[in-house]
């Protein structure tokens, strides 16, 4: 008995494997995050290299274009299979949109120019990498330019849609213009507030590194990761990999000061969870992936932002902190640790930023990446630039190109359009960690006494399960009756540094 | 400027990309192995097995057949690419030999047995898994008779050839039969001599577990194992994985006696060293792999057996193992450490066996597995056949099957033909240790400072830079002017043990 595949099977079936050798792919680079020797990374490149080309032909496949077509053509599909297909033909358009010279020139253009930028870094020295910047900025250029061809979409555009389908930049500039208004204001009263009510109390290190890593377990089982299907490493950049059945999640810790590693543990915990949430049925379809990096980021920072760092968590945690240390005296209250992990203050560094003064950051990189890619902005005039929006946005001026354009990896090693993610995530983490306390009020008082459950049913449930089955503007309005903007993360933090 | 492959050159790409995938399944293996939390399983294992199918895909491509042939009449080959191309043949052959349906069944044959294996083993009841492993045998003797009537083989040289190219039973059951009939005396003669000398000084534990990986991963480097291109792990099973640039070897360790882990550690290097000496210029293609078990065993056993239980090696390690240790007076002199790490016991498990007694544990199994494949015995009679065979090997019946035929994993999950490698692997290793000694009399000296690099400049020039240019016996005879056979074995017993 031999069974014919419908057209949409047959590309279930491609796609089913595709994402196998996606999950392959993970693994390597985990392993070179984490296990690697270092005189082993040109034969994991080389490996890397041959699963991305084998990935590259298989969604390229002319004989992919038929059963697409007779695909979409077919009346009996129900809503999350048209959605599946959706997302087929949108990934095979943009590995179609440019040609494999590009894409290997713009690989080596960004390894070459993120190599140079390390050390351009540690010297301050922003001149020193400005051809590299240049070739990689034109190679991105004309990368976005194929795909704004191909996809109708603006060139920025084009960029950030890999990242977050469907985003677009002329929606969310006038939402960043508004919090670029409001915020220097506002984080005024917030330091006004803040030194009325006293220096913070230190808490002194040095913190054993055994004990960070029992702390941090136990707070993930806590939040609810299976250590069953997940582990916790180290690795030099945090990251969160592996699939829902496996999820590896990575930190760094330092001997000085335990708070940042558990804070970034407790982030990489809510990309990890949105992961294993994800409907197992679909796992190996593209509908059944998370939908982007707006909602992925909103569910690393629903738990580091709006749980983690919530007076109701700090109280259940600090005694735990405390026990992990041996720390006692008011520096080690439930209080004074919620201070330090609410502590607002304007810095150069957008990632040791609070999450008041976070949004400066993305959206000057934002603003400066789009004029960059329309050419209104030479490279040659970044770091003046950099300086006048620093200056406008948080009224400082950085000392040193480290401490201001260098700082980030993004634009050298190619990733433009990424930057709006971020705060676009703060955004729906704040609107959906709303919508769940109206829904449930008993998701606060959980986490006074460490029960996520209440929260995660809520996600699991409203974010989670949906996948890529709906847009993120779709699920946000679904899930909390409104769509995406600032209103919830402006009440939040209100709520939060001046109530 | 384009240019064209010649259909070498196209056969060169290809198995580049394949050597590529398998060394991508090699990393999820370790991984699997070092690092997968249990609930991973089931993804890991779907992830293996898409990885495998494109593999077998890759090798069993039609296209190849136009290429092969047309670059068998290419006259401009030079003897390794023409040794290349004879390993593609036959690496194409043996895939292609066996349809996809059997590899399957016998895959799930062999997981279901292994699994029914690991209760059956902690049980000591053969009955319960009679049926399991008969449907096991009967799916090996269709595939050894598919590979026997498309590789003109007898059928249990059919299975062999898997492991070790143009391994064949007719040649080495005589030379098993001499062994069998010469080691019952010479163990009588060993254990005779070694009680004469009185009983060894116990060396009590408990011994640190970190002392025991930092001795371990000391002398690892005495031996020549880089770090910077090589990790050492642990596994429930010790095992060699990796690639040349990133070799990963594993052990286990027990509190209660360190000296089995540390010299399991100094085998596996022994693999690793293999492996990292094969010609970098070659190492995606087939003719720079290893040649096959016989040659790996050779080198795990020549670091193992011939180096590191020799009495020079142990002069030069004793004080470090006091050191490690914290030990002191006469059960930590090198005299009866060594005599510890060349003690003599007829017993009933070969993974604990020494080098006297371990051929005819192999011996054992290699007549009993051509026995059950050619019908001459069933699997029902096999614990009665065992206790025979152990009888007149080793003067030893098991008291269950658990000590007898249920000990070992190979029949159980479809490896079946693998276990003369083993003893081949040793007698190999005993006659290039004698012709290396020969030719360097530096070597022996050296390894009482624990100066390896005389030997491994040896092993590098005339095994581990030949790859698999060569057959074993071609290359046994370059090397040691002689064919393989248990003459330097038997000379290296009694020197060690009777002289």
């Amino acid at each position: 008995m031999t069974t014919t595949k419908t057209p949409y099977q047959e590309l279930e079936g491609r796609f089913e494997r595709l994402s196998k050798l996606g999950q392959a792919l993970g693994v390597l680079q985990w392993d070179m995050a984490c296990n690697m020797p270092a005189g082993g990374a040109e034969a994991r490149s080389a490996q890397l290299s041959a699963l991305k080309v084998m990935s590259h032909e298989m969604i390229t496949d002319p004989a992919l274009a038929d059963f697409l077509d007779a695909a979409e053509a077919d009346q009996t599909l129900d809503p999350w299979q048209q959605a599946n297909l959706k997302a087929m033909r949108r990934r095979r358009a943009r590995a179609l949109a440019v040609d494999a010279d590009l894409v290997r020139r713009l690989s080596e253009a960004g390894s070459a120019c993120e190599m140079l930028w390390r050390d351009a870094k540690a010297k301050a020295d922003f001149k020193m990498i400005v051809p590299s910047l240049i070739e990689v900025r034109d190679l991105v250029l004309q990368r976005a330019e194929a795909l704004s061809a191909a996809l109708d979409l603006d060139t920025y555009d084009a960029l950030l849609d890999g990242y977050e389908p469907e985003g677009r930049a002329a929606e969310i500039a006038p939402v960043f213009d508004d919090l670029a208004a409001f915020l220097p204001g506002f984080t005024d009263d917030v330091l006004a507030r803040q030194a009325a009510a006293g220096p913070l109390l230190e808490l002194p290190g040095p913190f054993a590194l055994d004990a960070q890593r029992k702390l941090c377990r136990s707070m993930m089982e806590v939040v609810g990761f299976d250590f069953d299907h997940g582990r916790l490493d180290e690795s030099h950049h945090p990251f969160c990999g592996g699939v829902a059945e496996d999820i590896r999640i990575t930190t760094r810790y330092s001997e000085d000061d335990f708070m940042p590693g558990l804070m970034g543990v407790l982030h990489e915990t809510g990309h990890a969870l949105y992961d294993q949430g994800l409907p197992a049925e679909w796992r190996y379809q593209p509908v059944g992936k998370a939908r982007g990096m707006v909602l992925h980021e909103s569910q690393s920072l629903m738990m580091e932002m709006q749980a983690s760092r919530s007076a109701e968590f700090i109280a259940f945690a600090a005694p735990r902190m405390r026990e992990a240390f041996g720390g006692s005296g008011p520096a080690w209250e439930a209080d004074n640790i919620h201070r330090h992990y609410t502590w607002v203050e304007r810095g150069f560094i957008r990632v040791d930023a609070d999450e008041v003064t976070y949004p400066a950051h993305v959206i000057l990189r934002f603003r400066l990446e789009r004029a960059m890619l329309a050419d209104d902005l030479a490279i040659t005039d970044l770091p003046g630039a950099w300086a006048e929006g620093m200056e406008e946005l948080l009224g400082l001026t950085p000392p040193d190109d480290a401490l201001g354009c260098l700082q980030d990896i993004h634009w050298y090693d190619g990733a433009w359009g990424y930057f709006p993610t971020y705060t676009l995530g703060a955004m729906a983490a704040a609107q959906l960690f709303a919508a769940a306390r109206r829904a449930n009020p008993q998701i606060p008082e959980g986490l006074t006494v460490g029960d996520f459950t209440p929260l995660m049913g809520w996600l699991r449930e409203n974010v989670h399960q949906k996948a890529s089955s709906r847009t993120t503007m779709q699920l946000m309005e679904e899930a909390t009756g409104a769509p995406l903007d600032a209103t919830a993360f402006k009440a939040h933090l209100a709520s939060r540094y001046l109530a």
